[in-house]
């Protein structure tokens, strides 16, 4: 089954949402988030824990603001003082995160042979380089 | 089975993969070389009309160079005259193009819902700003 052509229109929403759900940060989110509920600020630092480099607010509330409106993330804004937000998956966002999970598992396994595969490349790269 | 919080380093390899294989246009050469092995010319056609928007040979080149270099894709340089050169994914490649390409299936299937999440979002927010 291959992925239908059609979709290929600029303006297509289907490409957006994979767009969305494999950027940089919507994977580190979505991953997250498939543990257990987080607030921002809890999120902003296990994300950046992951992710190896910090992830500003600016970056971490859009990329929450548009998994929301594809309806992968619920943002609970409890009525309490001080006040409390709340993100968590939709049953949605539980099947993107997921298979992005899985995706993130697998280089894990599969690190071994790209790691042998890059030095492979890097050396042959190294011997054309030499006999230039 | 959560995935392991060491390879948080800022130099992760294994974050690297999981980043290159789910970029723009990694995502979209990986479909694409599911289905058959392509020349440069070809693939940056198809990737340009899956992606609605043209993707520049200096960006296919980087791509291709990078998920080379992680052992996912295959270059193939025959030694014929006129030169030819095709590219085609490897046992691995095939792998990570699988989950990819599932994914992008999945974003097909769920477009509807995602379609809906958005307007019920946007109809919201316009409700939010006419009452401030």
């Amino acid at each position: 089954m291959t992925v239908s052509k059609e979709v290929s229109d600029a303006l297509c929403p289907q490409r957006l949402v994979l767009e969305h759900v494999t950027s940089r940060w919507g994977t580190l989110v979505l991953i997250e988030l498939l543990d257990r509920s987080y607030r921002f600020g809890e999120l902003r630092r296990a994300v950046g824990r992951w992710g190896g480099r910090e992830v500003s607010e600016k970056m971490l509330t859009q990329t929450l603001q548009t998994l929301e409106r594809d309806g992968l993330v619920h943002r609970d804004a409890k009525p309490v003082i001080p006040p409390r937000v709340d993100y968590s998956l939709t049953e949605l966002g539980r099947e993107a995160a997921g298979q992005v999970r899985a995706l993130a598992l697998w280089t894990e396994d599969r690190l071994e042979q790209v790691e042998k595969a890059r030095r492979a490349y890097d050396a042959a790269r190294e011997t054309r380089f030499r006999a230039a």
